[in-house]
């Protein structure tokens, strides 16, 4: 039995086109005593994976050679571990590959809900951390006027809805006019800028007279600037992404502080792993919005392994609608 | 009677210099029905002031011709209120004047204890900053390493003896070795870097091994970016001043976003004004303190309205030592 992988080839310059990465086949070794091998149902692309490129992340950095990191949604296929059987789905960081082993301890429990693949976006990391932005930090309380960019994306999408679902006034940022619209239409988003097109202060000025209560930021950079400018007293801001600059080999300057003391701003910095014992918790509250159709997630899913590298530029290009995910096998 | 006050004359370039300021000499006018007159005792000098000459303060903007603002003891010497009483020292915003008057709701309750100049320092508005920042904000908690750049200035020398007193570890920043030897004899630190010929960044190296719990930033500018670099996971950051930038035309751009989702930071934009409602809290609090000399405070003193502005500059400058304080009268 083959196993097809995907490596770091090179250091992108900029924004990582296919040619950065390679695919090898090597043969799948048998699980060791204890271990578990699994099967790669989905593989959760996400823009976190360009600053390990960068060695910029807290999780891990990559050189060429090395193979992609990633969190898959994997099926168990042989099993020396008492505590999983063969059938079994379960989360695991399975990387860009067809079959991972794993400690047992390294899965998480048996997915039992019937998305499989949510538990790689609404229902997972990305879901979590929308969750433990908003709630848990950020406070969010009814009425509060919430700012998004990247606002049809895994977690501003997630965010989205549940800053609606709060009872809030929601105001997207995104990338075209469709995404507009999906956010809009489809989210519920109260409205929605078009962040290549739109006079960006202007319209946040438009939608949000009041200013900004909560900011959730997935970008950094110029929109994080442009929003600190128009928070409202008592504002909260979440530092969680910096998608403008996991290209640029320099970090970008935050906003002055200034705007932060005058806003008397809370700003949290959000890394999700420290709310993994939360994730019951998390799952608990939004499984009924789930069912009762209050968050959705669009999937932007490509077939086979040796599609991940394409799937992840395209998201890094901005091109990606929705959730990017690469469905491994069926 | 005659009045003098000082007004600004001409918007400074950069530091301001005596020649920003005109004094003038004009006639006291009687109380109205229900104000209190009142003649200066003290008059409180701030970094906040250069802030309200650049027109960025929250609480007002500075033209030339108006006269400087500005905190002040000033006793009672005619009062058509039944709430003052004629010998009554008070609290107040007097301005850089010798003579004021006052609507009652302007005054403080009368000062009853022994000490009326601290009123505006270590029991005043600094005080009340110190304390609020570092235990309502930051939550300070024992064992904690604190930093504080402007060490020994208003705020920071009450900050920092009062993170003593809870049992903190705390380093400061200051201007001279003189500063820091202050700091460390007679305040208490446990370090003092001379940030003008020490490698700061070595020094918070060494002190703080393992990382800042609490940056109590006055003075924003490249101090904030260094300490940012060296928190500690789940540190808090207080932005309560902007020394480093109150005499630049620009505001400085602020640390990169990452360093603060890295360590998970809580910064929090500080204004006095805020917790006013809870100044007798931290009366309270700092008093036994006081008593006990675990709270002191250095005072740089001029005397005679006509050498504020001389005492302006060179707090600005950064040639003060401790809280700067003009004796108006006796």
């Amino acid at each position: 039995m083959k196993n097809k992988k995907i490596c770091l080839h090179s250091y992108p310059d900029n924004i990582p086109t296919v040619d950065n990465f390679s695919c090898q086949e090597v043969a799948v070794t048998p699980p060791g005593a204890g271990q578990v091998l699994c099967k790669t149902r989905y593989l959760s692309i996400d823009p976190y994976m360009r600053s390990q490129i960068s060695g910029r992340h807290i999780t891990a950095s990559l050189s060429p050679g090395d193979m992609m990191m990633g969190e898959t949604v994997s099926e168990v296929i042989q099993s020396n571990s008492e505590k999983f059987k063969v059938g079994q789905l379960v989360r695991c960081m399975g990387g860009w590959q067809e079959y991972s082993i794993h400690e047992p301890e390294a899965l998480s429990a048996p997915i039992t809900h019937a998305y499989p693949s949510y538990a790689l976006s609404i229902l997972g990391m990305p879901g979590l951390t929308a969750y433990a932005g908003l709630m848990w930090l950020a406070k969010l309380q009814k009425g509060n006027v919430v700012v998004i960019p990247a606002a049809v994306g895994a977690v501003g999408a997630t965010a989205g809805q549940l800053a609606k679902a709060a009872g809030c006034i929601v105001i997207g940022i995104a990338g075209s006019n469709e995404k507009c619209r999906y956010a809009v239409n489809e989210l519920g988003y109260d409205f929605c800028i078009n962040r290549k097109t739109d006079h960006i202060a202007e319209k946040l000025e438009q939608y949000c007279p009041n200013g900004i209560d909560v900011y959730f930021d997935l970008v950094g950079g110029k929109l994080l600037h442009i929003a600190s400018e128009r928070l409202a007293i008592g504002a909260r801001v979440i530092l969680c992404g910096l998608v403008a600059e996991y290209n640029n080999k320099d970090r970008m300057a935050g906003p002055a502080p200034a705007l932060w003391i005058k806003s008397r701003a809370t700003v949290s910095g959000l890394v999700v792993y420290d709310f993994e014992a939360r994730r019951s918790e998390f799952i608990a509250e939004c499984l009924p919005l789930f069912a009762q159709k209050k968050l959705k997630m669009q999937e932007d899913i490509s077939i086979g392994i040796e599609h991940a590298p394409d799937a992840f530029c395209k998201l890094m290009r901005g091109d990606n609608f929705g959730k990017t995910l690469v469905k491994v096998s069926t």
